[in-house]
């Protein structure tokens, strides 16, 4: 048996489970690695607010000082934000200590050098539940997937945006009325600017393109879209036609060393993608590459128990797993902004009913470089018109030709080609033609 | 940069694929590992045998103590069944080998002891391939979930009846019919015995018990049904009314150190369970456990790329994590077999017409212990009655009361019901009337 001090900075959310998770799991711990961590000191910024933690208090200080000499060999940092936890985490290395973080942004943003830093001073910086809560994808891609060239990652990585989309689908409701009931029960932030915007699955997405691609794109560099301006109607008319919409981050490496495209933005997928079904707070990671073919993880985004399961697996894993040395390049290597397949589904509101002039529209948007691969229309009116298009140019934005006239509602990029043949696609219940 | 040395016993599918990934992947193995891996003998069976291997015919032998003897440090067995497979290994052991298996028969009837033996030797013994092809289920147990306290797998271990029950559902063929196509396409085995009477996956989910929940079932303990006698009328009623049927491996710890329950046997599916989707050869596992929650990991569970894949990672972890302990002990803690939750579907063509005698047929079912959770007849015959029961003492087979006259035509355990009340359950397609 060791004996391990923990530093612990921050007592929020993940603090808490952390915390608890080392009082409550320290037998199962003990047992599988002969590691018995003790918390040496809580860093906190408030001294005087209430915790609901029995023996806490004697461990609380406002000085971080204090945390860092006593006797400690692991920080875990979960204060969240750029500073003043990267001088904190620095500061720590630099005492020789290792370092555990659920800081996303800090990594995103400054993980290379960081990494240099810790390697400088032979110590480890672990991040898993930097993305994916409670999920060891970091873990898995950097101990189980080395023989394998990964080419594409495929995630839902915010749990905040696809509970807000899944409640849409389910309750008709719209983005404003979900979000103001979300962050009344605590499942979104009171400014939920970085996760609904897409800010927040960039990050993570920035981080899985580091171990993925071998590749650091700068999270400004990362195309991005938000889901404000969904509407219950666009889900529905998606769904109808066998595809849910989730906010997906993208990555794709075109060739061994290529150039990488990394998005983050709202996408169809067939009903039948592994992801399609991930539903409310969960959060999955497709990969693909040459050897393992195709891999998903799934499970809990955040939250206290899952975010805390993934920090103490870091923090075991310090004094168990080799430390890795960096492969990763500083510099991007040729970004390009390339939506994977080039499809997008779009859906407009014709003024003449469709079906008298389907010939005219296939050639106008063929005049304008669009191939269409299903087209549906509502028999009823007649009047609307559901495309999946594949433009030449594979642009990620599109707009349809002017003289196709009506009001385009939904226009979107559609993922996951090679599962919308399966069979559980539901048939839409809109007459389908093939022009 | 460190040289190894490889002997590898079998050249057939994984072999193959073992053989094709140290040369394709070395490249990426290397920069990642620091480990150079060479090749110095293969033993085969028949050493006439033409394969299109390029530069494979010098290291081929069939004498294991070639292999044995040419400076090799770690052995890969990939030739399956017991013997000759087990000696070679103990030889291994002996000689101060470390041994990577995809052998799951082996590992499942003499693991423990395989590991006692290669523990006294000094040596390790990894079985990452055993389960779920490309999967990195055991690596992810034993290194990323040291935390968490399991109390229960759900998994689709057995990609040949995944892939026959999901043609079953797609085109309404019958099993016959598609075991043939499949066995002629080389999805199944000439002898399919140990795969359609849930063999296979019960060897496996033996292997995940011991990881799990630190207790070995004998494979002879694990209650089991095949799927031989599942019709395609079966598969339609359930898909219809919400579920899909899958060969399911469950396994349960009823509290800690508590029984455990493994079962192998088709089961219902709510289609919004995260398992519901995983067609064709893919495999997934759900582990359940007190911190991290819940966990799916999804693949591709066997073929040439995948399957070498977890013995190219167990190959470089051999050299770069921690050896194992077995926390697992010998003997079998209390085995009961329960079923998880005690639900079954029950689907009965009845003489009369059903709408006519509810009252009496509810009466009937609970004088003889059955509580009726969902039920639904056809309106046009109104002689079809479809149930989920639950039987107060949760036998594992259950029979309806006599009195209840008509065919069952469907009789299976429903898993999953968390996810029953999702909102991507179809709604049926016959009246649900609630008794
Ligand atoms: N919540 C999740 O589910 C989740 C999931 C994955 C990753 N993460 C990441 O984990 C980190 C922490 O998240 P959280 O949700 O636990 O945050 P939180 O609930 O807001 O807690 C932050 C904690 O840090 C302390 N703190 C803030 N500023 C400080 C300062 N300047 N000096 C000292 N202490 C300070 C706060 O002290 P007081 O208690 O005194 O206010 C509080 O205890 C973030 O990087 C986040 O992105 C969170
Ligand atoms: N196939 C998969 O997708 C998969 C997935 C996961 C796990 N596994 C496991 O991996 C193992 C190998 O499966 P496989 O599909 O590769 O089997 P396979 O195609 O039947 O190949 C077996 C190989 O072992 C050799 N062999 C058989 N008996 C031998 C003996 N007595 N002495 C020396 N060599 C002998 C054969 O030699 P010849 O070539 O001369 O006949 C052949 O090369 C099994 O334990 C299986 O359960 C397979």
């Amino acid at each position: 048996m060791k004996r391990i001090g923990v530093g612990l900075l921050g007592l929020g959310t993940v603090g808490t489970g952390v915390f608890k998770a080392l009082k409550n799991n320290q037998d199962v711990i003990l047992k599988r690695t002969e590691l018995l961590f003790e918390i040496k000191g809580i860093l906190v910024r408030n001294p005087s607010k209430k915790r609901n933690l029995e023996g806490v208090q004697s461990y609380i200080t406002t000085d971080y000082q204090d945390v860092l000499e006593s006797d400690v060999q692991v920080m875990i940092e979960v204060i969240g934000g750029l500073e003043p936890a990267r001088t904190y985490i620095e500061q720590a290395f630099e005492a020789g200590c290792h370092v555990v973080t659920a800081n996303k942004e800090l990594i995103a943003k400054h993980g290379l050098e960081l990494a240099k830093k810790a390697q400088k001073n032979g110590v480890q910086l672990l991040y898993e539940a930097s993305v994916g809560g409670g999920i060891p994808i970091l873990g898995t891609m950097q101990h189980f997937l080395k023989g394998s060239r990964l080419h594409r990652i495929t995630g839902i990585l915010n749990g905040t945006t696809n509970y807000i989309l899944t409640r849409m689908t389910e309750e008709k409701a719209s983005f404003g009325e979900v979000l103001a009931d979300a962050q009344h029960q605590g499942y979104a932030e009171a400014d939920p600017t970085s996760d609904v915007e897409g800010l927040d699955a960039a990050y993570k997405l920035s981080i899985l393109s580091r171990l993925a691609f071998e590749t650091h794109v700068p999270v400004d560099q990362i195309s991005r879209t938000g889901i404000q301006d969904i509407t219950p109607d666009e889900l529905a008319i998606c769904h109808q036609l066998g595809y849910a919409v989730k906010l997906l981050a993208k990555g794709e490496q075109f060739g061994e060393k290529g150039p990488v495209s990394l998005q983050v933005g709202p996408a169809l997928l067939p009903l039948s993608h592994p992801l399609a079904k991930v539903n409310g707070v969960y959060n999955a990671i497709h990969l693909e590459g040459d050897l393992v073919q195709d891999v998903t993880l799934m499970g809990q985004g955040a939250g206290e128990q899952p975010t805390a399961s993934a920090v103490i697996e870091d923090l075991c894993n310090v004094f168990r797993l080799p430390y890795l040395k960096n492969t990763c390049s500083d510099s991007t290597s040729g970004l390009s902004v390339t939506d994977e397949g080039g499809s997008r589904f779009v859906y407009v509101k014709t003024k003449k009913p469709v079906s008298r002039n389907l010939k005219e529209i296939q050639q106008s948007l063929s005049r304008n470089g669009y191939t269409v691969e299903r087209l549906s229309t509502d028999p009823e009116t007649g009047r609307n018109l559901g495309l999946i298009v594949r433009h030449w140019d594979s642009a990620y934005e599109c707009s349809l030709p002017e003289d196709l006239d009506g009001d385009m509602v939904v226009n979107r990029p559609v993922s996951g080609g090679q599962f919308a043949d399966d069979m559980d696609v539901h048939e839409p219940q809109v007459i389908l033609e093939t022009l």
